[in-house]
């Protein structure tokens, strides 16, 4: 080995990353993926835009056609948009240029772990607001308070939240949005498409919002990478120059258009992922009457229930061992709503193990 | 409007951002593409593979397949390569998470703006060790004093060198990479493919190397945004832990796949390029021979010549109005090789406008 003296550095060494499960399993129910897939008559559609193709030239850079597309969608103007490679490029974005080093960024718990992830480069002070671990409702004013005492530069959560699955008001939101003027607050909507309450028509009218979509779950499309950030004109055009030039390649840039010309495809799915997802908590909720080691569940507001057990490490490890994957986060497991048989397999493998 | 309290960071209101050119234009050699489109029978085999890309599922996080696919071309372990949206990405994420703020990473000049620009938001500082003006020359012994003095703890720039299109030899890189043992030295090879002095296949015998590739140029696939850091393990573990987790789509690691089961054909490619760059240099040097207004080209190691002209600026706005875009830098145009039908066009266009 030649240059022995190079060490990483402490941040790099000190990291934890985030952890996917590998492997195969029968039912995946661990990622809060759509469990649709795009219907024959789409696909010819989406395979015909991505052999138009030029495989030889760089992407439009400011995916021009997609955020008009998605604009008109949204029912916001398309100089509010911006798309990345997944909302989470957008939010490694806006952690990494919208702060300085020693800044404070606030984020609750729980949430999305990968917003705390993106911080670790940046050299910002983290301020994590717990949620009440009863409830796991989030105290806005709490917030508030503290985000103003810590003068954090940025909040970033996510409503519906992953993964409680609650999902706090407009009314709230706004409060938010209102109560932290010097605080560039972006709000996580990947959920709002199985709930009520979603702020992004109002994202031009806010000088320190930022929205954030995506396509990953209920358009059911986590393989293209699509994620956008909604917001006044004036923080897009900085997102845009702030990100890599050829940030979403062309095949997503197609694929996209395509959906986005579908909006009665993309309201159905969403629709039934809804219904799925009522059913998984209708008997979720019966099996919990009858098994006490199902501690807690409550309506959920996303396209996963999220359960607190005796013993959720051993239900995960047994289903795990039965080919069905779910998440294990502490003493909970997040369950995303599946296609009817694989609601069902759930249900009859839970009913075995917890006999 | 509410929150007016808040105001963009500093960094965001300096940001100066790459600005490729945008527009519509019958030749395009501006951005070093390919000039080459896959043939119908590769064609079939991308499709059929993205048609079986399993849309509502997030892409597999460590692209496995592709990884191996991609180390068994470059003759490398498989444990030795991570893939990204674009060497692009892999920038961004060796500058954020390989520094702190207040380190110095120090670039070449000229060189790939981009390098400097991913290092805007992480607070570094930027040591810039200029070429000689003239020849354009790397002087590899003034680099690596200079780069120990100010301690620097990342070092990154082009080889073959974009946009000079000169190449340092292999020893010179090694002379570099052994004489900072305490810097990361990442050596971009994107232009590799047209040259000589890889140095690609000894990434795993130094602490602090790592070397990037793209299928951007030689192999023609700009529009699917795969870039790969080629380095020993350890430092590869710390790239796939510090990324996004999804950070490739799935449709690009299909066509990436795909290409690399093709060896043959990408070899072709970059035969082919190489043989219309060097008709495209033959030609212009002839031309400069006849016309004053060109000033110097010397023979090029990438796919593209890099030429300093009396009226740079008046010959750009000129090409561009008759639809030929090429790059301006200054008082040089980058023109990248095209296929032989573009480049005619160019030469016989430039002839009249230096009449």
């Amino acid at each position: 080995m030649s240059g022995n003296g190079y060490t990483l550095p402490r941040k790099l060494r000190e990291l934890v990353p985030y952890a996917p499960l590998s492997g195969s399993y029968r039912i995946r129910l661990d990622a809060n993926e759509s469990f649709l897939s795009p219907p024959p008559e789409l696909m010819e559609e989406l395979m015909a835009a991505v052999m138009a193709v030029d495989f030889n030239r760089y992407p439009d850079p400011y995916a021009v056609e997609l955020c008009e597309k998605c604009a008109a969608f949204f029912g916001v103007d398309s100089s509010m948009v911006v798309a990345g490679n997944g909302s989470d490029e957008l939010i490694g974005l806006i952690v990494s240029w919208f702060t300085e080093p020693g800044d404070t960024m606030a984020v609750v718990s729980p949430d999305f772990s990968m917003y705390s992830f993106y911080a670790q480069p940046c050299g910002l002070r983290l301020l994590t607001v717990e949620k009440d671990p009863g409830t796991l409702v989030l105290d806005v004013d709490a917030l508030i308070s503290r985000a103003r005492e810590a003068d954090a530069r940025l909040l970033i959560f996510s409503n519906p939240c992953n993964p409680t699955s609650l999902a706090a008001t407009r009314a709230d939101i706004l409060k938010i949005v209102d109560g932290l003027p010097g605080c560039l607050v972006v709000v996580d909507e990947a959920y709002m498409d199985f709930a009520e309450g979603s702020i992004l028509r109002m994202a031009g009218e806010h000088d320190n919002l930022i929205v954030l979509k995506t396509c990953s779950k209920a358009f059911g499309m986590a393989a293209i990478r699509l994620g956008f950030a909604v917001a006044r004109p004036g923080l897009i055009l900085a997102l845009k120059a702030a990100k890599s030039p050829y940030n979403v390649n062309s095949m997503t840039q197609a694929v996209g258009c395509v959906l986005f010309s579908h909006p009665d495809y993309l309201a159905g799915c969403a629709d039934e992922i809804r219904a799925s997802r009522d059913t998984l908590c209708r008997e979720l909720s019966a099996l919990a009457g009858e098994k006490a080691e199902i501690l807690d569940m409550r309506p959920t507001c996303a396209n996963f229930v999220f359960l607190r057990l005796t013993d959720a490490k051993g239900v995960y490890e047994a289903l795990l061992a039965r080919g069905i994957a779910v998440r294990l986060m502490g003493d909970r497991l997040r369950v995303s709503a599946g296609a009817p048989i694989e609601n069902r397999a759930l249900l009859s493998t839970l009913r075995e193990i917890l006999r």
